[in-house]
C-alpha cells in the first residue's frame, strides 16, 4: 500500500524544484497572499522571506499543519501566532556565512580607510603613501559565541591575529578558539582588544550591553563592529566616543533602526554604516533550500523537526 | 679571544631595539642621509623603507660591507648599483599579511557594496532591504601563487568558497588547494570564476596579461582584484569592460600610478580604487624587524644571506 504523500507547501518554484527528487512528497508552491485549494492537506508549510503575513491568517483552514518554517532567524513576532500542536521553525544557519562574511567585510573596511578611499576616488585624488593600520596583529574578541559566532572567528583566524571568543557561559574551546570565556569577564577583557565583534542574540541580558562603561573598558582607537541587533549598543554614548575620535564604529544595525535622515550617526568621524543588509544575500538561497530539504526528510523519517523554536502544545 | 662583533646600521632606534639582546653585534643607527662615522665597519646595512637613496651613493667608503637589506618586496632598480661582492636582500614575506588583507578587503567592499554604502550614508540614506551578492560560493581564482598569493587563498578559504589556484608552472598543491595550474591554463579557467585576484610579479611574461582578450573569458558580473603591479591589466580594456556594465574591478595598483585626476578609471562604475596601499602598513614593522633579525643571526652563523636577489659577484 502506497504512504499517503507528505504535502509541503513552498513559496516559489525553486524551492519546489529542490525538492522534487524525493519520494512520497508532494510538493505545491504556495505564496501565502490567498488560500491554496491544497491548505487543509498541508503538513509542512514554508513562509516567505521578509514577509509581513502574520501566521494567525496564514494557518486559518491549514487542519492538517504541523510544521511552518521560517526563513529568517528571528522568530519571535510569530510566537504568539502559533496554532495548538503546530512546531515553528527558525532558519537559524541559513544566514551565517552572509553574517558572518559582512563582520569580516565591515572590520576590514574599516582597518584599511576603505570609506576614505571611496571619498578620494569621488575627487579623483590619489593619497599619499604614509603607513596604515592593518587588522594583522590585531586582538580580536568576538562577543557571542553561536554558530554565527564561530562562523566569524573562523574567517578571522587566517589574518594573523589573536583571537578571543565570550558567551553567555564560559565553556571549553573549539578548533578555532582554546577557550570561550563567560560574559562576566568582558570588561576585564576589553581593554585588551582592538576590535571588538558583536554577534549576540538581543535579549534583556544584552540590551544595552555595549553601555557608556562598557565602551568606555574599549582602548583608545579600537573598533567596534555590531552585526547583532542594534539596541545592544546604547547609540547615544558610542556616538560620544567616535565623536571625541577615541573609538571607531562598523554598524549593519543601529537603534533606531532605520536610521532616520537626521540621525548624528550618519556623519560621526570613523563610523561606516550599512542598512541591515547581513543575511540578506544570494548566499541564503542555497542554503535555505537545503534547510527545507532537511525538515522534509526528518518528516519523511518521523524524526523530530529541524530548529524548532516552540514546544508545540 | 673576543671575535669581532659584526657591524650593523639600521634606519631608527626601534630597529636597534630589536637586536639589542644579540650578542656579538654592534649596532649603530644610519639613516644614509649623510656618511656615517663607522661606515667603513659595517658589513649589513639595512635601508630605510620608501627610500629614493641610491645604493651608489651609500655604498661609497662601506669597504667591509657584505650584505644589504632592502624593506621593499621590490628590487629591480637596485640591483644596478650593488658593489661587487655585495649580497643584495630583498623583504620578501615582510608585506605578505598587509598585501593578501587588501586582496580580501578590496574583494568583500566590491561584493558587499561598501563603496555605495559609504556613498548612501554621505546622503543619510537607508537602502531598501533586497538581496545583494555575497562573496559565498563564489568560484575565486588566485592567479600568481608565491608567498602572497598563498596567503589571499589561505584568508579566502574559511568564506565558503571553491579555490583555484595559477601559476607559472604546474605543479602540486597545498594545504588551500588540491592542485597549482599553470598559468597557460589560464584562459580555460577564466569563464568558471566569479572573482580572479591577480598577484604575479610584473616581468614581460605578466606585462599585459590582463589584455581585452583575457578580460572576455571572464563571465559576466565577475570581479577583478589586483594587488600586483598596474601594467599587469590593459587598462583600457578593464574601463571598458566596466564602463559597459559587465565586469566589476578593485585595484590597488594602477598604470599609470598615481592616477592622473582626469583619468576615467576613477569615474568608471563598479571599479573602487586604493592608491597603491598593500604593504604600507604598520603590520610591517614586526615583521620587517624579524626579518632583519633572521639576517643578522644568518650572518653571526655564517649561514647565506635570507632573500638573497643578486648573487654577489
Amino acid at each position: 500500500m502506497a504512504a499517503t504523500p507528505l504535502v509541503v507547501s513552498v513559496p516559489d518554484r525553486e524551492y519546489a524544484e529542490a525538492l522534487a527528487d524525493l519520494d512520497g512528497v508532494d510538493v505545491v508552491v504556495w505564496d501565502m497572499a490567498q488560500p491554496h485549494e491544497r491548505g487543509a492537506d498541508i503538513r509542512l508549510a514554508v513562509m516567505p522571506y521578509m514577509t509581513r503575513l502574520r501566521l494567525a491568517d496564514i494557518a486559518r483552514g491549514l487542519d492538517a499543519l504541523e510544521v511552518v518554517q521560517l526563513q529568517s532567524a528571528g522568530y519571535e513576532e510569530f510566537l504568539p501566532d502559533v496554532p495548538k500542536g503546530v512546531t515553528l521553525c527558525n532558519a537559524a544557519g541559513v544566514h551565517d556565512a552572509s553574517t558572518a562574511e559582512l563582520a569580516l567585510t565591515l572590520t576590514l573596511a574599516s582597518i584599511r580607510d576603505i570609506p576614505k578611499f571611496v571619498e578620494s576616488q569621488a575627487r579623483s585624488t590619489w593619497e599619499p603613501l604614509v603607513l596604515r593600520s592593518a587588522l594583522a596583529d590585531s586582538r580580536v574578541l568576538v562577543v557571542g559565541y553561536g554558530q554565527i559566532g564561530r562562523a566569524i572567528a573562523r574567517r578571522f583566524a587566517p589574518f594573523e591575529v589573536s583571537l578571543t571568543a565570550v558567551a553567555s557561559q564560559a565553556r571549553a574551546g573549539d578548533d578555532v578558539v582554546p577557550h570561550v570565556h563567560g560574559i562576566d569577564e568582558l570588561p576585564d577583557l576589553l581593554p585588551d582588544h582592538d576590535v571588538v565583534v558583536v554577534i549576540v542574540p538581543l535579549s534583556d541580558a544584552t540590551r544595552g550591553l555595549f553601555c557608556a562603561a562598557t565602551l568606555g573598558r574599549m582602548p583608545d582607537g579600537a573598533l567596534l563592529v555590531n552585526v547583532a541587533r542594534g539596541p545592544v549598543v546604547d547609540t547615544d554614548a558610542l556616538v560620544a566616543e567616535c565623536a571625541s575620535g577615541r573609538l571607531r564604529a562598523a554598524l549593519d544595525v543601529t537603534a533606531p533602526e532605520p536610521l532616520p535622515a537626521d540621525h548624528p550617526l550618519w556623519t560621526t568621524p570613523g563610523v561606516l554604516v550599512t542598512p541591515h543588509i547581513g543575511g540578506a544575500t544570494q548566499a541564503m538561497r542555497p542554503r535555505a533550500k537545503a534547510l527545507v530539504r532537511r525538515q522534509v526528510q526528518a518528516m519523511l523519517a518521523g524524526r523530530p523537526p529541524v530548529n524548532a523554536v516552540n514546544r508545540a502544545g
